[in-house]
């Protein structure tokens, strides 16, 4: 948390009662024509984190995009739908300008972690360090992108390619210790998986997107390296609907997420 | 669909009111203390494909499993959040007993699909037909599992594995041609990924489970085999929960579907 990062001044709230937070769309972080869509999953994700009753750390994510939202302000409502032992279940919506039917639905779990055997299978890829690779140029002129640092190893993802997958190197700029809600919001920075394959724009939009998180609030602390190692796909491009997964690693090679989302798309 | 069998009875609803239907726990699909989870997955799936406003194909779901679920009737509410010009997003929740605490929460993206530009990277592994690999005799008296015919290839489930990866064949028992609310429940049915790697049963229980549909209703129809092929795997057990992901093919090799969890467990 830094008060003057346009990150946490993107995300920050006002606790209008205990499930109701108000919220204003972040300048800094606009897409083309629309917020970009990271900034609002780390907003949503911000009020349960704010939530007087919130339990234990996120466990996993689910933000559908189901309506524009517009360069205003807007409510976010959170329902804490159960509460168990390890696990405690909520239930999202944002709304603007008073209209009943949401502009975005979600779930999410947050939960207690215990003392387990433990195991990572997904090992972070050999890579040279952040420091090694140049920061990509991104081709278009859009607020959002100038607030990551995104350093590609070993694809050229503004060419056309005959698959999907980027290995990048991210952060936040200027430079931000990781916590929650970044690690949220990288998880939807990546270049869209389409342009990866056309070499060019086309237009995305996000319809549904899920992150599991593998690490818990602590650990993510001790992280001091402000970027991550991300690999992100596609597995198909089906009748106007892609899908894209990937993994964030800590530089010190801790798994700390994982993603998948929807993309609609024209070609 | 085929009123005979015990999946359509299983997922088999009655309409109280057009959001809200009426079922029962399945006998035949019954895990050890709770009812098999992928069965729930379908049943819930199918209150939105029987629903009188939906609009075209499941597209993705999220289904969050929030309490135990009772050997006893439930009712399934959802709602049509927002519907837009191509996708359509609803929000759902399951009740036993009068409890306004919902047991499941869920929300799902409904689409119309567009022809454009499509390609699909995650191919299917080379593998033998089903006919050529014997149906695994899963070591547990499980009610559910007598409803699945799963068949390993090149991987030894029941056995302490260094990784978690298992490719198997999979169909409903007695066989039965794939649709949606099938589909749903093959993506819970894999071995516990823990088990693969223990080598023997442990207490784990499914948290959140979400699921991409790369197919179409009419492609899907078309598909003669009862059999899907699929790959699993976990990226990592951590402090009490693990994730799984996973894909799934048609027997004629078209990418149906790909799902991620995450798993309560003791180890």
């Amino acid at each position: 948390m830094s008060p003057d990062h346009p990150f946490d001044q993107a995300i920050s709230l006002t606790a209008v009662d205990d499930d109701t937070y108000a919220g204003q769309v972040s300048e800094p972080y606009w897409n083309s024509i629309s917020p970009y869509g990271g900034i609002t999953v780390a907003t949503v994700l911000n009020a349960l984190l704010l939530h007087p009753r919130r339990l234990g750390d996120p466990l996993a994510l689910t933000v559908n995009f189901a309506g524009a939202i517009r360069k205003a302000p807007f409510s976010i409502r959170v329902r804490a739908a159960r509460t168990g032992r390890s696990t405690q279940h909520w239930q999202m919506e944002l709304h603007q300008d008073g209209d009943p039917q949401p502009l975005l639905t979600g779930t999410a779990v947050f939960a207690v972690a215990r003392d387990t055997w433990a195991d990572t299978e997904a090992v972070m890829p050999a890579c040279p360090p952040p420091e090694a690779v140049q920061r990509a140029q991104p081709p278009l002129v859009i607020p959002f992108l100038q607030r990551y640092d995104m350093r590609y190893v070993d694809c050229t993802p503004f060419a056309a390619n005959a698959h999907s997958t980027t290995q990048c190197w991210l952060a936040d700029v200027p430079p931000r210790r990781l916590d929650f809600p970044s690690l949220a919001a990288f998880c939807d920075s990546f270049i869209p998986r389409l342009f990866v394959r056309m070499g060019a724009p086309r237009q995305v939009s996000t319809v549904t997107l899920g992150i599991n998180f593998h690490v818990g609030a602590a650990s993510l602390a001790e992280e001091s390296s402000p970027f991550v190692f991300t690999r992100t796909r596609a597995n198909a491009f089906n009748r106007g609907f892609y899908d894209q997964e990937a993994l964030l690693w800590s530089a010190s090679g801790a798994l700390l997420a994982t993603t998948q989302q929807v993309v609609w798309y024209r070609d």
